[in-house]
C-alpha cells in the first residue's frame, strides 16, 4: 500500500493497521500450517473497539494473538497523567484521544522456537499532539547467537533504511524496556522499542515516521518465519519443556509487573482478554530455581543481559 | 507466650514473629504428613534480613512458603511516598524504619483443597510512628459454602474476642483488597485484612492490638488444618486439575498486578525469591475461558463476589 509522501491522518493509519492485521494473520497461518485464527469483534462502551484474533494448539503456535484496536473518547485525567501530558485546565473537558494499533504475542509449542512480540501504534489528542510507538522483541527459551544475530540484523536493515540513528537508539531502548529489574535479566534478546516519535521529537515528517512504522509492521512475518524455520524441527525432551515453562513464568512476570501497556490497560478498564492474550498457555514457578553450571540453560541466562551487540555478534 | 498488658517493643515483636514461623511450620508439616520445609537465611545489604522456608511436593502442599523477615535501615523517599507519610524535610536524612512480619502462601496439590494466604506485620519509623497490619484469606478452587462459613466463623471468633468492630470492618476490607478489578472477581472467599492499626487510629493500647495480631497468627494452622481435613481425600480428575490451573493463573494475576506488597517489593529491590514464593507451581491461561453454565466451575465464579456474608451463610 503506497501512501507516498503525504502526512497520513488517523483514518488512513487505522485502515492500514487493520490491513496489517489481515496480512500478518494470513502469513502466520501459512507458517503454522495447522491452526487458523478465530476472531472476536468487540466494542468499547466509551468509543471505538477492536478485532482480536487468537490462534491455539497449532503445529508451531501453542497460543498467540494478533490484536487490532482503534479506541477513542474523552481523554481522562488518569490517561493524561500516565502519559505525562499537562493540559491547560480549560482543555480538560473537551480533550478527545484516539489510539490505534496492532499488538502481537506468539507462544510456540516447542521450547526450541522463540516467543515473539510486536506492537505498532499511533496516538493522538484532539488538540494536535500525536505520536507513533512500537517495537519488536524476541524471547528465545534457549538463546542461539546465530539466530539472535539474524533477528537483529533484520531489524537493523529495516531501521537503517529510514534513519541511521534508529537501530542503535531503539535497540538500546528495547534493552532498557524489556528488562526484569527484579531478576536482573532482560526478557529475551531484545529487539527495537520506540515511543513518542513525532515531528517535534525527530525533525522528520509525519509521512517519514509513518513509512518507518509500516516497515516495522511488514518486517514481522518474514523475521519470525525465519526463526521458526530454523528451529521448528529441532528435537527436545522433558528437560527443555520444563525450562520453557520456567521461562514462560518470567514472561508473565514481565508483562504483569513491568509492561506499562498491560498495567495501564488492566487498571483502566481495558478489554482484559485482549490484553492478557499475551499470557502463555502454561507457566511454572519453582522456588529459587537455578540451572546447573555449564548447561544450555545457564548459557541462556548469561545472554539475558543488556548491551550485547547481537547484530555484530562474532563467536 | 504471654506478654501481659505491656506495650511490646520492636524486639519483642520480632522475636515473637520468628517463633510464630517455627510453630506454623511445625504445624503445617504435621498437616502435610510428607514433605518438610527447607530454609534459606538471607541478609539485606541495607540492614536486617530474613528466614524463608519453603515446602514443595508434599502430600497436601504442592508448593508453599512461610517467610519471616525483619528489615531496617534508612527510610527512602520512595518508601515514604508509597506509605503516604509526609516527613518534615529536615527529618529525611535521619529517619530509620523497621519492618517485621510473617507471610505465608500455600498452594495445595489437590484442586479440592483451597489456597491460603496469611500475613502479620509490624512497621515503625524512628520518629515514633508505628502500626500493625495483616490478614488471612482463603482461595478455594471450588467454593463450598459450608467450608467458607467455617472459615469466616473462625475468623469472626478470633476478631470478636478483641473488638466487635473488627470482623465486619476487616472482612469488608479483605473483600475490597483481594479483588481483581480487571476480572470483576474477588480472589477467593476473602477473609480479613487490616492495616495501619495503631493507638491513634483505634483508640486502644498497643498491647491490645498486639494481642489481636498474635491471635490472628495463632489461628492460622487450626483454620487451615480444618479446610485440609475436609477436602484432602475428595476425588478429582483432569477436569478439576485443569480448572485449578486456570484459577492459579488468576492468583498470579492478583499478586503481580494488584498486590501492593508484591509490587512494592519487586520494584524496590526486595528479595525476589521470597516475594515470589507466592507463585503457584503451575498456571494456565486460555483465551476467553468461560466455564459452561450450571457447572461447579460456573457456580464458583458466582461466589467470587464482594459482600457475601459467609459467616451467616444459610443455604
Amino acid at each position: 500500500m503506497e501512501l507516498g509522501h503525504h502526512n497520513p491522518d488517523k483514518d488512513v493509519i487505522q485502515t492500514w493497521f487493520k490491513s496489517l492485521q489481515d496480512s500478518i494473520c494470513t502469513g502466520l497461518e501459512a507458517v503454522d500450517g495447522g491452526a487458523t485464527f478465530t476472531e472476536d469483534i468487540w466494542l468499547r462502551p466509551e468509543g471505538g473497539g477492536g478485532r482480536t484474533r487468537v490462534i491455539q494448539q497449532g503445529n508451531v503456535l501453542a497460543k498467540g494473538g494478533v490484536a487490532f484496536s482503534a479506541v477513542s473518547g474523552a481523554a481522562s485525567p488518569a490517561m493524561l497523567k500516565t502519559l505525562q501530558i499537562q493540559p491547560h485546565a480549560t482543555d480538560l473537558d473537551e480533550l478527545e484521544f484516539m489510539a490505534t494499533g496492532v499488538s502481537i504475542v506468539l507462544h510456540p509449542a516447542s521450547p526450541c522456537v522463540p516467543i515473539i512480540h510486536m506492537n505498532v501504534r499511533y496516538f493522538e489528542l484532539s488538540h494536535g499532539v500525536w505520536w507513533f510507538g512500537g517495537g519488536i522483541d524476541l524471547t528465545p527459551h534457549y538463546v542461539t547467537p546465530s539466530l539472535a544475530k539474524d533477528f537483529h540484523t533484520g531489524l537493523k536493515n529495516v531501521c537503517d533504511a529510514h534513519h541511521a540513528s534508529y537501530y542503535p537508539e531503539f535497540k538500546q531502548w528495547a534493552d532498557d524496556y524489556f528488562y526484569l529489574k527484579h531478576r536482573n535479566e532482560t526478557r529475551g534478546i531484545g529487539g527495537i522499542f520506540f515511543d513518542r516519535l513525532n515531528t517535534a521529537s525527530r525533525q522528520v515528517s509525519k509521512a517519514d515516521l509513518w513509512a518507518f512504522v509500516q516497515s516495522v509492521g511488514e518486517a514481522f512475518v518474514p523475521l519470525y518465519a525465519h526463526q521458526v524455520e530454523q528451529t521448528r524441527h529441532l528435537p527436545f525432551g522433558e528437560r527443555e519443556a520444563h525450562w520453557q515453562n520456567i521461562r514462560r513464568g518470567r514472561y508473565v512476570e514481565f508483562n504483569l509487573v513491568w509492561d506499562r501497556g498491560t498495567q495501564f490497560g488492566l487498571q483502566t478498564n481495558g478489554r482484559t482478554e485482549s490484553i492478557l492474550m499475551s499470557m502463555p498457555p502454561v507457566a511454572n514457578w519453582e522456588y529459587n530455581y537455578v540451572p546447573a553450571a555449564d548447561t544450555a540453560e545457564a548459557q541462556t541466562l548469561d545472554y539475558l543481559k543488556k548491551g550485547i551487540d547481537w547484530a555484530g555478534f562474532t563467536s
